[in-house]
């Protein structure tokens, strides 16, 4: 029961059942004291269990060495996307004042993380990027700003597969007056980029607009304070059937049934952009006697053709039923979803919020962002790699200084001047040959220099090239020069 | 009083301050009731003054553009000293099961954030990466690695100048079983390449052995049950007196006088390596009596070897007082200090730690590692770049399409062209041409495309060179490759 190893605590659970069984055979089945005196054993045996394996939280994990090399593959692509359109940098602490989250994520509020009161103020992690910038922005009185962020978000959702607890955004946010939609128009145009370098299979974009769906919820007889929540409960129809939702906005959201059926033929709109909006702008459209909704279109032409100046108009659904729950959204709205035979949901998503940042300092700074949702990234890459059946390699090394011995003090002195040039080098203390070839070819290691007693007599060193097989001798005061040439570093 | 500037806010309670004394010329100074009314309207002012600043937690900090800026440097700068020495990469989540981080930081616990219990399990922030790493490795039963990780860890210190909650911390540790000292040895090579390539300043490391600190206790006659808490008051002899000390040890901890004296005599020892080591290994040293010290004096003897072999052992400075607080520490242990007139404290902090792996798992997987506390360097190397006046560019921005006017749709043509063949390029609608060049020279941009009506009706586009002042006209249809060409991208 104290066996050290989790293999061996496994067993003990089920060698303790055998060894129940057993037991049970000698005694009067009608005997309750044995039940109870197995019961507590079994107890023990599983505390002791569960104690010796250490856990990571629910919806959390570790990455590992290869999925490292993906993930700084997958942020070096991103990144080069974001300082490609002149976007600056930002960071920002993992928690704000609880007072600077509150009110700004509706419903979805109650997933955010709380930190314990252990004294001094309130706080809780971030739950996105985009409020912690609007904070940076009202706070620094910043009125213009291009930024990304790559970091961590936290919440308290259900985890299951594929849905963490912790997860990275890397988001692009252009806050300033501008001309319409000119930034609008950056931050959709940044996103097919993203999308399209990253290079993991087909996608679209949904694209709405706030003051078209709240025109349009105006147009079906549903009262302004109710605009959001009913918003809310509409953004589910990707997931949800039109009946369904329509229960919740008759039975949760008090709307009368023939409301709800008029929002639902408006929300069955979604096609190629310039199609529809000329549906939408053509004599008899509801939409013409509502001076928001008429802004709204006005708005999406410059948009959409801008996008097609640009060459990726083609990604773009117009959607009536795209909404985002999302409380701050003032404008254009819009979420990327990869097509194919499998629902996987939204891979980014972002939209105009005008009011955020004045609702910090009172100062309005519009904005829009885009905020992509990284982790389903990862998940396919790491598929597409292990299709490719290519080794990923975790490291860098250059050369593996492999002593023939245990040598310590030889192996710091050759080591040290290699490391001195910039050779990335590790090296091994063994006198097995072959545990120093099984150790470069395992981490893809390309060059191997032995030193063995011979080798130090003669004043040369051994050098293998793995892959090729080829050996030389190569001068000893000379060797780091020499495998700088190697690795033509001179 | 609804004035939407920060500025204007402040301003705020001067004028009322002023507007106050000018109206108390007109009240008798005996009327009590204005003193009310002011007191009154003051306390407005002031509170919508606060509401109107968002804050950020105690203790925490943005990173601006061109902060990031100098970080990525620092970063860029220890990735690749990590990288040379074959180290691979670790993510692990920003908190853990509570229960991880328990017993593992001595009386420093205290200063762990804990998330709020909002049902479900109990969690805390990370306090440093060590536990993290070792909790990795026995959860997934690994038994050797060497990985580094470049990662934010919280502390509910009192947050003073140059001191803060969230910091970022860049940690290499190596695991699994190897010769004595060849990971103590690498380890602390890295350290010095580490503060050297950062190229901060002169810096000294100061080193111990958690063996030898006990044997030296034993000698002194400490019982073994006191050997952590006698430790944590040794460790504070960098920042407080022997006399202060001494205090700790004998009114707190409960060590006789005599005792605290004769730790005061050993604690004082501290010199170039090799000769300290000499002496505590001369004949009638107290030291040979005792078989832990005898042990990590032979350990050390070989580990200062070594680093002489690697020309690096000057940075090394055997101090005896070195206690080091955490409690995990077993063997080697080291701390480095910039030096200098300043007492900054320490920069970077290690050691061996070979039981805290079992603590998880019950199977000892021994390691070695060193912390880097990076927030010092930042301010220091910030400090740097300003003394040398450079203008640090927050942007890579190649060219900036001046649109002199304001077609979005010509800009989205224009400057897409240029994406798509990976130029860095903004775009900008204003029909002063003044107003891109100030723009361009402000954020470093070298090259301005100007696009007017003469420019587009001519098929010609100007071009102009912001540091050589130079212009010439390109063919609109050509012009992306003509940029290309003067950015050596062809």
């Amino acid at each position: 029961m104290l066996s050290s190893q989790n293999d061996a605590s496994t067993d003990n659970v089920a060698t303790f059942g055998h060894w129940a069984e057993l037991l049970a055979l000698y005694f009067d089945p009608e005997e309750t004291r044995l039940d109870t005196l197995l019961g507590k054993i079994k107890e023990i045996v599983e505390s002791n269990e569960v104690r010796r394996l250490p856990k990571i939280p629910k919806g959390t994990r570790d990455f590992g060495k290869e999925q490292m090399a993906i993930r700084e593959h997958a942020f070096s692509v991103i990144t080069s996307v974001f300082k490609r359109h002149g976007a600056v940098s930002l960071d920002t602490p993992v928690f704000e004042l609880r007072e600077t989250l509150m009110g700004k994520y509706g419903e979805d509020s109650k997933l955010i993380y709380d930190l314990a009161d252990q004294g001094g103020e309130l706080c809780s992690l971030r739950y996105d990027l985009t409020v912690p910038f609007a904070r940076y922005l009202a706070m620094n009185n910043i009125n213009s700003l291009k930024r990304y962020q790559i970091a961590k978000v936290y919440r308290r959702d259900n985890p299951s597969k594929g849905r963490y607890r912790e997860f990275y955004q890397c988001d692009l946010d252009v806050a300033g007056q501008c001309e319409v939609m000119e930034a609008d128009f950056e931050v959709l145009k940044v996103l097919t980029e993203l999308l399209d370098e990253l290079n993991i299979g087909d996608y679209e974009i949904k694209l709405n607009h706030r003051k078209l769906l709240d025109g349009m919820l105006e147009i079906c007889g549903v009262s302004s304070e109710k605009f959001r929540t009913v918003c809310s409960s509409i953004d589910k129809l990707d997931k949800q059937s039109f009946e369904q939702v329509k229960k919740e906005l008759v039975e949760e959201k008090g709307l009368a049934v023939e409301t709800a059926e008029k929002i639902g033929t408006f929300v069955k709109k979604r096609g190629p952009p310039l199609e529809i909006l000329s549906e939408l702008k053509g004599s008899g459209s509801s939409f013409l006697g509502n001076s928001g909704s008429v802004l709204a279109l006005n708005e999406l032409e410059i948009l959409f053709n801008a996008l097609e100046k640009s060459k990726c108009l083609e990604k773009i659904v117009f959607d009536l039923s795209l909404a985002r729950g999302l409380d701050y959204y003032t404008g254009a709205i819009f979420e990327a979803v990869f097509k194919g035979s499998t629902q996987v949901g939204s891979i980014a998503a972002g939209g105009r919020y005008d009011n955020l940042v004045g609702m910090f300092s009172g100062k309005q700074v519009p904005a829009v962002g885009v905020s992509l949702g990284i982790e389903r990234v990862f998940t396919i890459m790491e598929q597409l790699e292990k299709e490719k059946n290519k080794v990923i390699r975790a490291t860098e090394t250059q050369v593996l200084v492999a002593i023939l011995g245990k040598d310590l003090l030889l192996a710091a002195e050759l080591v040290s001047e290699l490391w001195k040039v910039e050779v990335k080098a590790e090296f091994g203390l063994n006198k097995r040959v072959r545990n120093h070839i099984d150790r470069a070819v395992e981490s893809g290691i390309p060059w191997v220099v032995f030193v063995g007693e011979s080798e130090l007599n003669s004043g040369f060193l051994k050098l293998k090239n793995i892959e090729s097989h080829q050996e030389e001798m190569i001068p000893r005061e000379r060797f780091a020069e020499e495998l700088q040439k190697r690795l033509n570093m001179v």
